[in-house]
């Protein structure tokens, strides 16, 4: 993918930035290039070229090509969980929380076509040591969602029994979310907010209703 | 891990085999290899052993590691969704045709951990070809099980706008088993029939109902 020069040549180089702002930059534009070419086939070179901070600058703030990849997986994999934290609204009843959790998780990943690229797809292709990482950002999100689902459960005064099974729905519920996602790369023009309503149907309603034509929407709709 | 010698060098090596055996030889003990060291530390050596198949002659009939484990991931994935759409009896009610799939899904990976290991962790681990295979073969899991579901819902008269969702249905039903799956790499003592059933709670009847305390229970059971 041919990018416009000027636009490729980043933020004008200055020796005042402090180093948060820099190392910012740095890994913004390093998404940015693994999310195009790959992690085996990016380069230092480009990189340090949108970021607009030499090599040996970004080799001193953030390590070799690994690390930054790394970094980056990291990052963007903290992002995506603020997000989804932040999209949760406990004042609410149980659907409307996984509601805004999954609309959040799917406007984050559509404002972010570029962080959602390199953890998910770029991050698998490269294998090693990322895809040991990225199996323990998928468990960090699990007991996220365990967390959520945990509480609303015993805020709704579901048996124990019932809640002994969070920990397992989690990780359906996250493997299902991301293979959405996956699956939304390949059929780009469907809207977040109808990817969110179709997942929120799924998990909510089970096929069970949505064979009877019962269908799940928010009480509340938001723009 | 340390294995009897014994047992490790496999059947008598002979020249009589005709080349389907010895083919199906040399994959069982590759899959073998592969799921217990991962693609890059198995060695071609350890599965000769392991087969009772001179090297050159697993290089004559399938290759070189590469080529092998490429056909392990094919080999493997196949297996899994002939046992998938076996496992579906088309003349069951839609719940209990999902909870068959389900059953027959979680069965097969608990009578075949090393395919699974190989399917889904060695092979993401491995990277590069092989996680663009990975993500070949999930599509057709995602157009089989988007083609029961069509099936399903045209028997069950359910209405076109349904319809349309069951392949986003599909996927989100393949990430949400494959992650369960995976969960359950870590809680080996969990019987395959209760993952099963929670995953069938969690798909057939949504949290929706599962907050009620309402759940889903197979109409026959059966051993």
């Amino acid at each position: 993918m041919s990018v416009d020069g000027d636009r490729r040549r980043g933020p004008e180089r200055s020796r005042r930035l402090p180093r948060e702002v820099r190392e910012r930059q740095i890994l913004d534009a390093a998404v940015r290039v693994f999310s195009e070419h790959g992690y085996h086939y990016a380069s230092m070179d480009e990189i340090s070229d949108v970021a607009g901070v030499s090599k040996p600058m970004i080799y001193a703030y953030l390590g070799a090509k690994e690390d930054l990849f790394t970094e980056c997986i990291r990052r963007e994999a903290i992002g995506l969980m603020e997000a989804i934290s932040k999209g949760v609204r406990s004042e609410l009843t149980p659907d409307m929380q996984l509601w805004h959790g999954l609309d959040a998780f799917f406007g984050y990943v559509d404002d972010h076509r570029e962080s959602w690229l390199v953890l998910h797809r770029q991050a698998t292709s490269a294998g090693g040591p990322f895809s040991r990482q990225l199996l323990e950002m998928r468990a960090r999100a699990i007991t996220l969602i365990d967390a959520l689902l945990t509480k609303t459960a015993s805020s709704e005064g579901m048996d124990s029994q019932a809640r002994k099974g969070t920990e397992a729905h989690a990780a359906a519920l996250v493997g299902a979310c991301e293979s959405l996602a996956d699956w939304w790369l390949d059929h780009p023009d469907i809207p977040a907010r109808v990817l969110a309503t179709r997942a929120m149907n799924l998990v909510w309603m089970g096929f069970g209703d949505l064979m009877e034509g019962n269908v799940w929407t928010p009480t509340h709709p938001e723009s």
